[in-house]
């Protein structure tokens, strides 16, 4: 399914990517703003970074790629993670979780995007004190938070005002709302699909429905943990989340339950369909059966009847009347004819 | 499914309408009673209806139609409403819930009609003080409400002698009394389609099943957030909640159990008739079977000794005789009859 | 399925009779007993009834038929009853369920009676305090409670010496004992219907399956809450519940659970038969289709062979042979016999 | 299923035996040891065995046989057990469970036993004070205490050192153990049908099948309540029980987890056989229709040239051809050949 | 299924192997270690190998093969060790157990191994004291546990500086990372299969989905326990358990409950490739019905007609046409190509 280095065997709490393999430079952005300011520079050197981080004001460092090892391992020496942290980070084929450790939170979830298939890539967002917020990520993707920068830059809604927890939040919300536009996506997909079972259901169709239920069991796998983590970090009682930004967080928490009903929805749908499927298949076999009993019944004991006529006997009196023939035509009508009328009365034509 | 405009990106807490475009003015309807006095107006202007608001009655204030976000954001500054819970009451794909803020509760839930096929729209209801209820809808609805208001209007029952907490319990009441019509309904027509499944099912008995199964996923999905919703309204310890209220609320609760205990009830019963539905299939299928594989073994053997008997060879003794033609009409009724105590023996006649 | 008033809308905790229309009259039987004496008196007027209740003994007013809903407010009334348990006892499509009130304990359930088909009816046990059961039913039923009567009677058993709470044991004893009966019947027509399966399965046997099914699906709905309200009347914490009674409750609840082991058994029980009949019907297509198969494979060859010596070419040299018309019916016995042993040998004959 | 008397309606703790009718005589058997002695006497009568007991030793009093209600009404008076335990003794339908009284500990459960088929017999073992252990079977069985038996008198093991709690556990393990035998049969008997599936499945197969979810439906409703009767034994405050014997029962619930994950695992064994049978019997009827389609297929457009060549019209050109005949056959033989090719590339050959 | 010594009947707590025989000598590893030393030593005799432990370093004793059992009660002599944990060490059918006796911790669970089949084995860790840990294995596998030796070799990683209780998690992280690796195959099978169903299932495929839904059931059974043992085992609260270590503990918790969500992913898939597989099976059955009925109803009309003019009436007009013989041709034709514009506008062709 996804690319795993086999890990197997390496001390725990080593960090090493088993993600992609990516050329591409990591990229880490810092964003420090108050009610103020905004400040957004991009670097390729966490320590050129560092020099411009200010105290006062509230700093997302958002690291895009994960795949330098030395890099993480270097980020954390300077903010005193714990390797296993790292490790998570780094291993990109993570359960959604959150951890809770004496110096900062650690949120580990999906990101989906969708181009003709449903993507995922790990995004770990940490809260390291009141005013700072890492986020790590595998690719340049940023769609998700893309709107979230434009808030920041614009100084609207209410993020600018508030502290890194708050901005964790939105994070978190972010992620989850874009769960909502795959969903709507999917659900575009199965309305078409049942649409085609309702119609004329090909072989094709059933490779669709057969290739959607697997999605569902992959959303699943992302969804279901993420409720918990998401639950786990409301409930923290950690300091470093504020009052205001737990309610926001209990509204989150209603997001994803609404989108794992969503989710299981659709797999009772899926499966619903599967039995429209079935069932059209066989309706189509019985068709297919009605006509040729139809076909086979009206014909072979007419053709019988020819063959009866068509034998080379001595002495056969019918053969020689000079309207048996048509007389025989007409028996084979009215036999042909009362089979249509049995076919009518047991509702096959 | 349901139309959502997407929201991804927007700041939490901006209040936008997510239901059907509508263009229809929004109208507020202001009940104020106590044991004595009776009022209901009707505005279409917030602030004016404000004027009439009298301070010793209980007040319940109705807005029809929620696509009006200024209106909203209006309101919820007049009440100290919290802009997550207004993002609610806008955003009508909500999952039915209920939260306790400081100085309101919140009640989000589906409101089910039935014209010819079930439909939903969200209701909220907030219990803002011992005399104030607002409620938000999403149309000019009110088929559930209207029984209250003419209780109201009467004076019958114990609702204008009680405060605002025991309207906002009428309100669900009301709304969970309405999802056993729709039951009601959804279960003569299940009965109608397991008559047509005894009898003659065909395609379109599928089809029918299918969207059945369909309603029940919808309805399942509305009814078991509802169950949790009621069941914390009624453990709530807000001082809003009377003890007399808190028996009403249990009673409620029991009635949204027997809701999905009927709806679960429905999902095995659509089950049952899925299976009823492919054994019948099956079985026509065999009927089919039958007719063609008697006609065919009966007739095909007789046809083979009609060929045989109009083969050309030059010596064929048997064809001489005078009687050979009736004798062998003979041995082609014994072999039609034997065949036909075959089938009987193996009970296919 | 059940007949139900359309309440929607009617104030909540109104009284009004929601099962079968019934004129019949409404008997009150009122027995009273202590460990000497033992009285037993029918009325059809409620306070004439009360006139003859004795303060020192135990009382056991029994009201068979609910469909006067004036009696039911009456008596409400009189006992102090609330409005929401009057309207629980007169709504015949309650859940099962043990509620606690400051005066009284009440328990509601379903009294199953087996004819053709399996019946329910509405029981409702009051526990007034330590001297007083009431128990409303919908009919004049009571063949689970004539034993109890007869044992009254007879002082036999331990229910003369004892209170209140031990006569409201017995009731719900006698009810859940009376579901074993049902579940004998049932079970055994599970048995006959499997003999069927196994032996010759036919489109009835279908139907009976699934109408078992359904049967199940209503007994379920009927005994899983059954075990909730018995568990809660056993953890009950009221004074009205004596020690020694306690222990009995704990009885009761292990058959509840027994007699829900058992519906549960049935259900995969049926599942499982579901399948057998399943595989059954296709076995019978195989079967069917085996015939057809091997008939057709033997004689079209054979007939083909015909045809072509059935055919007028000028120049045939086989057809002048003088024997070549008995090696013709060799070859064509010799295609037979390969044909025979082709099939014995993929074991279709 | 097993016999049940109608006890419905009798007094509730009324001590009627409702198994098998059996006229045997009951058996007591006196089991009485302590670290250096050990006595075992058979008795008839209830009293004479009284009469040999010693305070100083641990005894174990068996009773094979409960039919004899009398008898166990007396031994119940002469240990002063409550009459609902000795209601459950009698009555051999009941539900494995453990209960705790004041001065007792009663635990009933299933004893497993398989000669062709899995049979079932009710154990009650009463756990009186620190020396006394009651037991009550059902017949004379006692496979799985034979070997308790041979423990004892040889002195091995530590049971001998040990009190009656200790020798209860031995009881409960020795009836668990045998669950193992009775599962590793089915087991046996499970990979057998399953061979047959992958081979030749027949409709006996089908019904062999379904015999055994049958089975593991009857095992499955022994086993669960099993592990709550053990659990619950094990976390009993009970003083009877001794800080060693706590560590051996929760080595039985590790041994009953076993058994219930064994017979899980047998049910989704058996569910996806009868998979594998259902798609067996589809890929048969497939392989039946490809032959009559193939021959069908070849034959019939044969056969139709051959009738048109046996037509009797006057003037038919191709007739006369002196080599028309041999160049027909040859055109058949092309057709033929491209249809068995057509096949071929069809994959149906 | 595995092959299990009929234990029944033994006093509890006897040490009986219960695996494969073996008749392979037992080997004894001593691997002792402290931040600086490492000493790695083969014996075959437990005394001797004792006679090597340095107190004042970490203790790894390994003992590969139990089989052995006199060898066993002696090591849980030495080592003061319960009865009950050298039983569970010797019988391999055990279920994955954590178990908290006063003087050590044991974790019994399963190694799998992957050769063409997945084999399974059982290892037993005990955590004795601060520096002591024993283990115990069926056979020399040790692919797990290589890695570890390595690692402890050359220093690197933190184990050479931490205590038993970490050497004890690297023991289990080392067990639940082969998961994964078996895990991975298991994925790239069912990825394989799923191309064949996709492409050209066959009956094999078939027997391949059923083998590997077996397997599932099988890792199931060895994974779901392996949860709650890992569980157990973190919130120990043991004084043997450092808090660093149960950091690692949680890790490996999480890692457990991917494993789990990955196997119950891949029943999911495989129930829907199943369904895929009877469609597909399904959807082969009517192609192949679709020519068989579109031969027959093309040519059987067309033989009737031929068998039509075969007959040997005296007198049949239309042979004596001289082009009747080409019209009929003609006639013939065009009822075949309707009979495919027919078959065309059904889809058929």
């Amino acid at each position: 399914m996804s690319p795993t280095i086999n890990k197997t065997g390496l001390p725990p709490g080593t960090v090493v990517y088993s993600g992609y393999d990516q050329n591409e430079d990591v990229m880490i952005t810092l964003i420090e703003f108050n009610e103020k300011e905004f400040i957004e520079k991009e670097f390729t050197n966490f320590d050129e970074c560092m020099l411009h981080v200010k105290p006062d004001m509230v700093k997302w460092i958002n690291v895009d790629g994960i795949h330098n090892s030395e890099l993480i391992q270097h980020i954390g020496e300077k903010f005193n993670i714990h390797t296993l942290t790292l490790e998570d980070i780094s291993h990109t084929d993570q359960r959604p979780k959150f951890e809770e450790y004496d110096n900062y939170l650690v949120s580990i979830m999906k990101m989906l995007s969708h181009d003709s298939k449903t993507k995922s890539e790990q995004l770990s967002v940490l809260l390291m004190d009141k005013n700072t917020v890492l986020s790590f990520q595998e690719v340049h993707g940023g769609d998700a938070f893309d709107l979230i920068r434009t808030r920041l830059r614009s100084g609207k809604g209410r993020v600018r005002k508030m502290g890194a927890d708050y901005l964790t939040y939105c994070l978190l919300d972010a992620v989850v709302d874009f769960y909502f536009v795959i969903l709507e996506k999917v659900g575009d997909r199965i309305e078409d699909l049942e649409e085609d079972l309702v119609g004329e259901p090909s072989k094709q169709t059933m490779k669709q429905l057969h290739s959607m239920k697997r999605e569902m069991i992959f959303l699943r796998k992302a969804v279901w943990p993420l409720r918990e983590m998401i639950n786990n970090f409301e409930r923290s009682e950690s300091k470093l989340i504020t009052k205001p930004t737990r309610l926001f967080l209990r509204d989150v928490y209603d997001h994803t339950i609404r989108v794992i009903d969503t989710v299981e929805s659709f797999r009772d749908l899926l499966s619903g369909m599967m039995d429209l499927y079935l069932s059209s298949v066989s309706n189509r076999m019985n068709e297919i059966m009605k006509v040729l009993t139809i076909i086979t019944t009206i014909f072979i004991p007419l053709s019988f009847i020819a063959g009866v006529y068509g034998m080379n006997f001595k002495y056969m009196p019918e053969l020689n009347g000079p309207n048996s023939y048509f007389y025989l035509l007409g028996i084979m009508l009215v036999i042909a004819i009362s089979m249509i009328f049995y076919f009518k009365k047991k509702k096959w034509l």
